[in-house]
């Protein structure tokens, strides 16, 4: 594999030597490992400015959830860093890099998240001046980055006790180091039981059309040594009828107040598969994809992608010109087909009438 | 698109002028569309040996459960012109020939079927003189063909009465006339309704590693005017849900004597899918898949095929190295899902325990 090393000013916050998006300050770059190139390729990108974050955003150069709210993050450093006007200025400039970012995909409700934090640290620190408040802002992402990290570990944690030892895992897309901004949510739960010294396997859905399953959860399951199969998407239920899944494992883009789950398109039927099956169907996401605003998944906007990305697969065309194809990025599964939700804040049992309200209650 | 017409030395048996398999009596040779290069190319090998056609049988060329038996049973008409040696001489070479073929491809049943076949007749004529002998085995291969165009367009207007105007049609993989000797199962079923007056309009799932939807159920149908849109496999459970879709169709490569039903891998899940949204699941397929002989589905052997038809898609590595495929070509669906079974010999309805014998008394 053609690896470009990132070669970062410092030591990455994902702590891991390869990683998703990490800002390098001295340089005022964000840095983005392009996943479009996996596995073929570790290629990392210099981003220098919002527009180029976003268009690496809505591209998915940078995908997952918690990785785009981070990215978009970085990306207002470096709009921060640019502005050097007054206190007006400043909040114009970051207003309309926030709204841009924030649009850039339109699913994942960490982007949102993400910009809002960012947009009540500026507007606390427009009055002062331009070194300083850019300073603050960075200091603000990378608490998005670090607390990101950090609520990974902790939702592995959680995960981890309910896997048993020699335990198989079925997960869809990709839920790791990659989607967010280290260690992952689905495969953080994976990590923390390979590290409590738990034997785990996993089976990772190729998912469809952007393989994340097949590219992505099995590059970064092979470099961490965990032991990974990839099966076609048609292929899930097989599996589980054989009896062989202990738990299917995903993580989420966006969790309504009724404790539906938003995910990558494939989810909802891996969840009715799993339920029929009698396989426990579980979600790992941290706390910042809760979105209290919106009230069901019927609420929560799904984006639909493009018909080449479905017909045209490394350049080669698979379906017949003129022949429409399907792209609902997203699926929404309903919380009564999730047996158990982990955030770093407690685990929740949307199947039981659990919403994420439960756990403010915590 | 490039085309290499076939141009047979006679009418096309399939009754289409483009197909999946044909016999070119004077020149020899069995003709077979190359669907791999399908939808860039519409590109015919001729085939001059047995051997020729087990390989294209064992490579995809030409695949579809009543289309690979037709094909063996051309390959045994090559077989029968080349044997100029007295009738030992002839069931040995007609008897090997037989063999390597049914044994390129082990769960399609029709393929063991017109192996089978063929034999009782090459038993008969061993003793009559080789042309004569030649002519008659060719006989019994365009009869297993004219008869499968004849099961088909009988399976199509049996299957059409149930279908609704204005009915739309979720199939898998290709069961279509680039699966059997010509017109199709599932989608004889909906060539039928069309004929019949009706406004039809196909889903069809991209069908992976093969893409037999998004390739070949997409370019048939698009090439008869039918309206047809391609779906993720992944995305099949968000169609069924949002209610538009009247049936599941699909054809069959295996029927047990109990109703169980072996078809491409990802038929057993949308079975499930089907039944928890409360949408008939159909079946399509000639008596010739119907299997006394092996009891339940699990008695059916299901082929695995190779890693690299997962991993390389266009030549493009989509797996990492060294990380395992599980490939199972088939699943089996239990009779249990299956509403209802056409053959050209009535309806069945597996779901409430009739079974193939059910269709004998019939």
């Amino acid at each position: 594999m053609s690896a470009t090393r990132a070669r970062l000013s410092r030591p990455p916050l994902s702590g891991s030597e390869w990683f998703a998006v990490e800002l390098d300050p001295d340089e005022g770059t964000v840095v983005v490992l392009d996943q479009r190139r996996l596995p073929d390729e570790e290629h990392y990108e210099r981003l220098r400015s919002p527009d180029e974050v976003r268009r690496a955003i809505a591209d998915m150069v940078v995908r997952g959830a918690p990785a785009i709210g981070i990215a978009a993050a970085y990306a207002l450093v470096l709009q921060a860093r640019a502005e050097r006007g007054d206190a007006r200025a400043f909040l114009l400039a970051m207003g309309i890099a926030g709204r841009m970012l924030a649009a850039a995909r339109p699913t994942a409700v960490n982007l949102q998240w993400a910009v809002a934090r960012m947009a009540r640290v500026a507007a606390e620190v427009a009055h002062r001046p331009p070194a300083v408040r850019a300073e603050r802002i960075q200091l603000e992402a990378e608490a998005i980055h670090r607390e990101d990290v950090a609520a990974c570990r902790a939702i592995g944690v959680l995960g981890a006790a309910d896997l048993p030892d020699g335990a198989v895992v079925l997960t869809h897309c990709n839920a790791g180091a990659l989607a967010t901004g280290g260690y992952g949510t689905a495969l953080g739960v994976v990590r923390a039981a390979r590290d409590a010294g738990k034997r785990v396997r996993v089976l990772a859905t190729e998912t469809r059309p952007y393989l994340q399953g097949a590219r992505l959860t099995a590059w970064e399951l092979q470099r961490d040594g965990i032991e990974v199969e990839v099966v076609p998407d048609g292929a899930a239920a097989v599996v589980l009828a054989a009896g062989e899944v202990h738990r299917v494992l995903v993580g989420a883009d966006r969790v309504a107040r009724n404790g539906d789950v938003a995910n990558k398109v494939g989810t909802y039927g891996l969840a009715v598969l799993a339920r029929a099956h009698e396989v426990p169907f579980a979600v790992a996401a941290p706390t910042s994809t809760l979105d209290m605003a919106t009230p069901t998944g019927a609420d929560i906007p799904i984006e639909q992608r493009s018909r080449e990305e479905i017909a045209l697969v490394a350049g080669r065309r698979i379906v017949p010109d003129g022949v429409p194809c399907r792209h609902p990025a997203f699926d929404v599964t309903p919380a009564r087909l999730i047996d158990v939700l982990y955030t770093e804040r407690g685990a929740l049992r949307p199947a039981r009438g659990e919403t994420p309200e439960t756990l403010r209650r915590k």
